[in-house]
C-alpha cells in the first residue's frame, strides 16, 4: 500500500475503487445466496487473479472464461472449477485445456452447440483418455451462439453426447447478452424472465428424452441486477458487475456510485471546442457498450478529479483517437495538466488494455494489481 | 520460415502478406524520394522492430511514435532518430525519454503546443543538462492538438523557446487526421494542399520573427497517398500505409490488393442470420476507423480463405462481441470450422491487440514477427 495522491500517478492508468469493488462482489454473492443459485463469475471483465480470489472467498463456486488462454491462466492458478463458456472446436485449444486441467485436477466444463462441437470434444476426450463435462448452449435472444429452443438438432445433439462414454452432459447454459441492448430496466426484466421460461421448456424437453439436466446456468450483469425469477436455475455467471460502467447506468439499472472502475487521464492540450486528454482507444477502447450496443453519446463520461465523487460538471468524451480523447468543453475549462477520471462505456475491454489496475482505498492509499490474463487473443 | 497451410494456424491470428508489405514500404519511400522529402514513418501502426528495420533499410530517416513507452522500445533498439509526435508534459515521461536517448545517443525530437509544454520541456532539459529539439505542433483541421495558424500564442511560444538555451526550435509539425473523415479522394487532396498552404504561412510568420524554420513535417496516410504538392515540406510521417485497411479503401484511395493485413478467424457457430467467427473486439477492436470515422458498414469485411485473393463473396462483419464476430450470411453459407480472413476497419489497433504477426510469403511459407511495442498504455 502506497499513500500518494493521484497527481503522482502516470497517466493514463486504470483505477479501481476498492470499497466499491468489494461491495459489488458481496452484492452478487448475496443475490445468488438469496435465490439459492451458485455464483460462477465471468473473469473476462477483470482477468485478475486477485479479484477472482476475492470472489471465491465470498462464495463463488469457480469461474467462467471465454478465451482459451484466459481460462488457462485461471486453471494454472489452481482454481478448482472453470467453465469455458465458448464453443471450442479446435483440437489444439482442447489439448491445452485438457492438459492443464489434468495437471491441476480442475473441474473443467465446456460447451457446444453443434454436432461438429460434439465430435471435436469426443475426439479430444478420447485422445486424452478423459471424460469431459458438457453444457449445451441455448440461444435466448442474442442470436450469437447456441441452439434455439425449437431447434430440431437439439435431440440429435443430446443423443450424440449421451452415446459417447467420454462426454458427460451436465446441462444448459445461456447468455442473455440481448439485455445490453434493452431500453430500460423493465425490458431487462422481461428478458430475464423469458430466459428462465425458455430454459425451463428446453429442460423439460430434454428430460422427456430420459436425460437428466443437472445444471441450468445463466448469466449477464443486466439480468443479474434485475431478475426476480430463478426457478429451475442452478447457477449465474455475471462478469461486468465487479466494475460496472456506463452501460448499466444508461439502462437505469444502477446508481453511479456502483461503478468501481475509472480511467485517470491528464489534459494535454486545449482548443476552442475541446480539452484533449491522454486517454484514447489504447486505454478506453472504442467500445460503445457490450455487443456493439451504446447510446451514441460518446466514449465515456469524464469528471475533473475533484468533481468525481459528486459527479458535478460531467464532460462527455465525444471522440477518440488512439492516444487522445476529446472532451467537449461545455462551458467547463480545465487547463493543461488537469487530471480527469473517465467512466468508460464498457469496463471489460479497458481491463484488457492495461497490465495493472491501480486499486484505491478510502484512506487514500493504493496498490497495483496485475491483470494476469490481459490481452489473450486465442 | 515454416511451410504449412493456414488451416494449421490457431485462430484468431493476425496475418501480413509479405509481398504487399514490402510493396507498400517501397511505395512510400519512392513517393518521398520523388518529392524530395524525408520519410519518418509512424510506428503506431505496426509497433514492430522488424518492420521498422525494413523501412529504415529502404531509406527512412528515423521513426515517429506517440506513446512514450512505444518510443522507448524503438529508442532502446538503437534507432538513431525518433520523433515523439505528442505534447508530453509529464516530467516522469520526459525523464525516461531523455535518459534512454542519452544512453543510445538518439536524435530525439519532441513537440509542444502550449506555454505549459515549453515549461515542461525546459525543466526536463535543465534537469538532464541536455538540449531538446522541439517542434511546434500546428492544427491544420483535425482540431485535436496544435496551434491554429492565427493563434496569438504562437509568437509568445516561439520567443519562449528561443529564449531558453536548452531548447532548440527545429520547425513545424502537423497531422491532417481530418483526411480520414473525408468523403472522397478529391476531398483528401484539398486537405493535403490546404495543410501545405497553412504551414507555408506559419513558416513565413515565424521567419518574419527572425527565427529559422528548418523542418516542416506532415503526415497521414490518406494525404500521403494523394498529395501532389510538397512545397516547403521537408518530411512526411505516414504510418498506416504499411498495412492499409478498410479506411483508405472506403475513401477510394487504394485498390484492395494494397491491403497487407488481415485477421484469420474460424466459423465456430452458425444460426439463421449469421455465421459466428472467433474474432471479436479482442483482436479486431471496435474501431470504425481512425479518429472515430467510419462508414457505418460494420467492423470489417470477411472472405472465405479461398475467396480472399479474388474478393468474391464479401461478408460484412456486422457486429462484434469481445470474442465473437457476426458475419451476415447474405446467401453465403460457411459451415462450422471454415476459415475466413477479415480486413479490419483500422489496422493499427489490431496490431496493438496481438503479440505476433504471422507473415506470409507468396510461396506459402510463413514466419512470426513480434509486435515489440504492443499494448503500451503510457
Amino acid at each position: 500500500m502506497t499513500n500518494i495522491g493521484l497527481e503522482q500517478l502516470q497517466t493514463p492508468c486504470v483505477l479501481v475503487d476498492h470499497t466499491r469493488l468489494i461491495r459489488n462482489i458481496k452484492w452478487a454473492q448475496d443475490k445468488a445466496n438469496a435465490h439459492h443459485v451458485r455464483l460462477r463469475p465471468h473473469i473476462k471483465t477483470h482477468k485478475c487473479l486477485e479479484i477472482a480470489r476475492l470472489q471465491l472467498a465470498e462464495g463463488a463456486v469457480g469461474v467462467t472464461a471465454s478465451k482459451t488462454d484466459e481460462a488457462l491462466v485461471f486453471i494454472n492458478s489452481g482454481i478448482k472449477s472453470v467453465t469455458v463458456a465458448y464453443p471450442i472446436i479446435s483440437q489444439a485449444k482442447l489439448d491445452s485445456l485438457l492438459a492443464a486441467s489434468a495437471t491441476h485436477r480442475t473441474d473443467l466444463r465446456l460447451l457446444l452447440d453443434s454436432i461438429t462441437g460434439v465430435e471435436a470434444l469426443a475426439l479430444a476426450a478420447e485422445r486424452h483418455k478423459t471424460t469431459i463435462s458438457v453444457f449445451v448452449k441455448i440461444d435466448v435472444g442474442l442470436h450469437r451462439c447456441g441452439l434455439l429452443e425449437d431447434d430440431p438438432n437439439l435431440t440429435t445433439i443430446i443423443h450424440r453426447i449421451q452415446s459417447d462414454t467420454r462426454l458427460r452432459f451436465i446441462g444448459l447454459l445461456s447468455h442473455a447478452g440481448n439485455s445490453y441492448s434493452a431500453k430500460c430496466a423493465g425490458d431487462v426484466l422481461q428478458i430475464a424472465r423469458e430466459e428462465c421460461r425458455i430454459l425451463g421448456r428446453v429442460k423439460s424437453r430434454i428430460e422427456g428424452l430420459g436425460v437428466e439436466v443437472t445444471e441450468v446456468s445463466v448469466g449477464a450483469t443486466p439480468t443479474t441486477i434485475v431478475s426476480d425469477v430463478y426457478e429451475g436455475i442452478t447457477e449465474i455467471r455475471p462478469g461486468n458487475y465487479v466494475f460496472m460502467d456506463m452501460t448499466p447506468l444508461r439502462l437505469g439499472l444502477i446508481d453511479v456510485d456502483r461503478i468501481s472502475l475509472s480511467v485517470l487521464a491528464t489534459v494535454i492540450s486545449v482548443n476552442q471546442n475541446y480539452m484533449i486528454i491522454d486517454a484514447g482507444t489504447k486505454v478506453l477502447s472504442s467500445d460503445l457498450g457490450a455487443h456493439g450496443t451504446g447510446a451514441g453519446v460518446g466514449y465515456g463520461m469524464a469528471y475533473a478529479v475533484e468533481d468525481y465523487e459528486t459527479r458535478r460538471h460531467p464532460l462527455s468524451v465525444v471522440k477518440l483517437s488512439e492516444e487522445h480523447g476529446f472532451l467537449q468543453r461545455n462551458g467547463v475549462f480545465l487547463p493543461i495538466g488537469s487530471q480527469v477520471r473517465v467512466i468508460p462505456n464498457h469496463a471489460c475491454p479497458v481491463a484488457n488494455l492495461t497490465d495493472t489496475l491501480v486499486v484505491l482505498s478510502d484512506a487514500g492509499k493504493f496498490e497495483t494489481w496485475k491483470v494476469d490474463a490481459r490481452g489473450c487473443v486465442l
